[in-house]
């Protein structure tokens, strides 16, 4: 981590009694930033702004939340960039004050290593055991209860595969463990609808808009894996990914995900990702 | 809060980079406290160690528990002690690191005022609209993830009900928000499995341990709540609660529930809720 700035104030601590940590009554984003820059900025204030309003929260002015941005990662030329806003108010008992403040923790971090050669090659993916719990009053937003992430990621620790795929318990995909997923199938993207659960990346709702006519959201049965011609997954960090495999299912990596991975590159003078 | 311990140290924070706070990647207890004696501290501490074991961590040994608890709660006759243990390790990524150290972190809080009158009186409760997510792989361990209770308890702000009675997607009652629930009938008493969803509270294994001829797990639908003779809540800090309506259907306190008080109280010297 380089700097972090709580409440706009350089530090790296909070109180004990934060009800991020003793409730996760929260919520998060993760962004890219180039020179100062926040990638797709807009998107991600937007889905900031729906889940506090699902939860409850003020949202703090975007303009607070850009310059704190913007202070956490200057001199970096891409960094990271994780918001983190969490309940204002008293630890025990949980219930929130009405139309409660948040406790604001903008931290950058380092831009990962090797995000353009997994671009390139692609990753293998496993179906994880965990599945995930339907919650239509959490669907869609990136909340702090990360528990179930954190527990599907143990599956695939020491396994050949980089990442998991994540189904619901009525055995729907759902995505994969930190990122969207994307099925082509006879030159069309299916994309699983996430009214249920999962989070809705910035990145999916960017190649949606871009991509709305070929692009269809949807239940999609685990059975559907096997048949796409291509898979991709997507987030804002690591943007456009091949997989390769899930499980036994070998994947060659395709017109179409090279087609979008070449779209979001346009126009942009950085990351391959972007 | 009076004091608090972070790894055995006096302080009131943490970092920014604990994975509780990012990830609600963690478990926490709360135990009742009177003169340096945590009230049912095995039965805490094996619920704990469930959970360590269920989410891969390693559990602090019992003995610095114990003492950090006695630490903060010294020169208090009665305190409210919470226990929060969260993975240690990095932020960024959801990837646990096998068999995680624990962050801990102990405080010590006030009893809270009125819990004997409660007992006495009762409280009326509401249903909630939300519904519990079904999660087999949390359910009955006391984790982090607790923006559902949050948000139900958010429902019963500024009604006439003290409690809420959340139900899982299928229309089973799991738990009031804050404590478990038992259910009176025809000198029975039924408390709903918690496999799928809950958390199992340690007066409700308590009362199992002591009733367990007259008591049965089981699912219980929203109907049944109707149908009971007496209905109760339960958990460490509170005790035993009767409920006198859930919505408009009002209670009787009845004997069985009393009789649980009394039994409760016997062979020992203080609060009501012991």
């Amino acid at each position: 981590m380089f700097e972090c700035l709580v409440n706009g104030e350089i530090s790296t601590f909070v109180t004990t009694t934060n009800r991020g940590l003793n409730y996760a009554d929260g919520l998060f984003e993760t962004l890219l930033v180039h020179n100062g820059r926040p990638r797709r900025w807009q998107a991600h204030m937007d889905r900031l702004g729906a889940g506090c309003e699902r939860i409850g929260l003020v949202m703090p002015p975007q303009v607070v939340l850009l310059r704190e941005v913007q202070t956490v990662s200057a001199g970096l030329v891409d960094s990271v960039v994780k918001i983190v806003l969490t309940r204002d108010g008293q630890s025990r008992g949980y219930m929130p004050v009405e139309n409660s403040n948040c406790v604001r923790i903008v931290s950058a971090h380092i831009y990962p290593d090797g995000v353009t050669e997994l671009a390139r090659v692609g990753v293998r993916a496993r179906i994880c055991e965990l599945r995930l719990a339907i919650q239509p009053a959490l669907g869609g937003i990136k909340h702090l209860n990360r528990l179930e992430q954190v527990l599907a990621s143990a599956e695939i620790r020491e396994t050949d595969a980089a990442e998991g795929i994540l189904l619901d318990r009525e055995n729907h995909v759902v995505s994969a463990i930190s990122a969207n997923i994307f099925l082509v199938m006879e030159n069309r993207l299916l994309t699983p609808r996430l009214d249920l659960c999962g989070v809705r990346g910035v990145l999916r709702g960017h190649i949606l808009a871009g991509f709305g006519q070929r692009c269809e959201q949807r239940r999609i049965l685990v059975d559907m894996l096997l048949e796409a011609d291509e898979v991709f997954i997507c987030n804002s960090v690591r943007g456009i990914v091949p997989l390769t495999a899930i499980d036994d299912r070998e994947y060659k990596i395709g017109p179409v995900t090279r087609e979008l991975q070449t779209w979001l590159l346009e126009g942009t003078s950085a990351p391959s990702t972007w």
